[in-house]
């Protein structure tokens, strides 16, 4: 087929992680990877032809908290197994701590700090073996995050960029003539970074691929850019972020300083109150807003609690702005002080304790005589 | 007592409408207000000692909506009157009425338009008569708004600024030397009127007050303004608006124009979807956000929605940024274009159109012959 503009939407494919024996196995032997509907239908099947009654999930980042849940509730006995030293590593280990025990509380077995070697059947399961231990699972799953799509794009000539996604600048545009391409197989360019970055995320993906159509059919969009703003519902509770983190914002070149407050979701006078932990992360030099993360119960307006900060982060906001906002309040929903805005007072004052500290140290003493 | 600074912090009475009878009524009659924790003891025992099974209602404002779920959770057959033509007179129509229809579903019997000219005592119960009908209650709760409690600070020479309220710079200084005041018995800078407005909110007083608090200490700090954000949970429902609505706008000198889409809080495959009712108030000359109103189901997360477009709006957004802004996305919680972003996406296409059409209008037209 001839085009007059092309674009490509390629997606990602999971990342298939070096585990002896995993390449000889798959659906039918209980294995799953978790990308295409087909996926999905083919992991019910085995679930019912196997009778399954345990799984196995290797790698904690969102999708394998989903799955946890998600197989939890169909009565499985899930064994979770991450590399890293935490669940969730998108998070600080401050939140992503409260969340593995809240893992643990509803009955998923779970390990980081562990690596997965090999995958074997193993007595009519599939054992899967890390350096100490062997798990075992009716089946196993193998959710260790994706890697962009980019074959069409490289073998027709696209430059790549960040990570080996398809390069393509604000206008979603390849560096092939008349050639788009969004989503997942793309780079992203971050707002506050003013850089690209490998961020595959659903909503990203969207706008990004309105950019692309809009500019394929004569029009002239930009897009605004991410911040990496995420949210995951693990059973009872709600982890989210948007920014950058003290590592990502230091390496950027920021000054960063991450202040944690807990605060009520809403007055404590009114039934069903419950704390959400936030984290804001802010520039100790410019006063910049860089980051928040929060963590909290379903149904306490966490994925748009932290959606404040991200609409703040975008207008370049100051940490102490977030106090001045005129943000809603009633009794059964939120505090005169929303539970963002403790925390950014929170900040200012750290910050502040902070300088005034440091101008204390550089000031000469009185000697005692 | 001797002072260095004075700060008044005298609030607001509740409003005693010109109703035959009303003042003659108190609580030893079941007819009561509600400002204090005092008179909410008082309807407390009112409603035991009177053994009360219904309760009538006048004002349907936030502490009537309120009052109407409360009691109705309590086991009153409720009926609510309001004068003017809807339930929540803050919000547009459009939204007043589905909440009105919810607690009509709700059990609660809602007569707005019907304005109360007297109360009486009935047979052992309380009559309250409008132009055309007898309503009968075992208690009346008379919720009509408040009025800025002036007297010390008028007494002592304080200017009175809006509605009689304490007239107060954005340092919160009366006109009076080293006397400060905040909260419901001031009038309160709008942030987007650039002018004084009386919208006594408890939000807004602790704002108001950490400022006035500041200053009087010796700091500076000057109130941001309020945005008149506000929400309101009735029932299964949550009502919630910032900044200004059609007729504000055009009396403050905007050309305002507000688009209405409904659209679900998260993804319909997963569970638990309920729509969400978006309006969104634009300046059509300048595409700046003027203001926005939902309504949605409560676990919705209309609270923190509505506080997006509170945050754009005190940076001066215009309504395409929300479309790209980097908000959170995931199934449970929302959509990769979230409901608000939904909502501005339609108003710049409705603008857009509504600027074509015009310009046809002045287009000269080819005769058909």
């Amino acid at each position: 087929m001839a085009y007059d503009r092309l674009m490509i939407g390629t997606g990602a494919t999971p990342v298939r992680p070096p585990i002896a024996g995993l390449d000889g196995l798959g659906p039918a032997d209980g294995v799953h990877v978790l990308h295409t509907m087909g996926d999905t239908f083919a992991l019910l099947r085995s679930i019912e032809q196997r009778k399954a009654r345990s799984a196995v999930i290797v790698g904690a980042g969102y999708i394998g908290l989903e799955m946890s849940e998600a197989l939890t509730a169909r009565g499985l006995q899930v064994t979770l197994l991450e590399q890293l030293d935490q669940v969730m590593p998108t998070i600080d280990p401050e939140l992503a701590e409260p969340l593995a025990e809240h893992l643990v509380e509803r009955g998923v077995s779970v390990h980081h700090g562990t690596k997965v070697r090999a995958i074997a059947a193993d007595d009519g399961k599939l054992g899967v073996d890390t350096d100490t231990d062997r798990f075992h699972g009716d089946i196993v799953l193998v959710v260790a995050g994706v890697r962009p799509d980019v074959q069409l794009a490289a073998d027709a000539g696209a430059a790549l960029g960040v990570r080996g996604a398809i390069a393509v600048d604000r206008r979603m545009r390849t560096t092939l003539p008349d050639v788009y391409a969004a989503g997942d197989c793309v780079h992203t360019y971050h707002r506050l970074l003013d850089a690209d970055v490998y961020l595959p995320l659903g909503s990203t993906a969207h706008k990004q691929g309105r950019v692309a159509g809009i500019n394929a059919v004569g029009g002239d969009a930009v897009f605004a850019g991410s911040l990496g703003t995420q949210a995951v519902k693990v059973f009872d509770l709600v982890a989210a972020g948007t920014g950058l983190r003290d590592d990502t914002a230091r390496t950027a070149g920021f000054a960063p300083l991450t202040v944690a407050i807990t605060a009520d979701d809403h007055k404590a006078y009114y039934p069903g109150a419950t704390p959400i932990r936030v984290r804001v992360t802010g520039d100790r030099r410019s006063g910049r807003l860089l980051g928040a993360q929060l963590l909290g119960s379903h149904g306490a307006e966490i994925a748009k609690r932290i959606d404040i900060f991200a609409t703040a982060i975008s207008y370049g906001a100051a940490v102490h702005d977030i106090e001045h906002l005129d943000l809603s309040y009633t009794p059964p929903l939120g505090s005169p002080w929303d539970a963002v805005q403790i925390a950014a007072t929170a900040w200012t004052r750290t910050a502040h304790m902070m300088m005034e500290r440091a101008a204390d140290t550089r000031r000469p003493r009185a000697k005692v005589t």
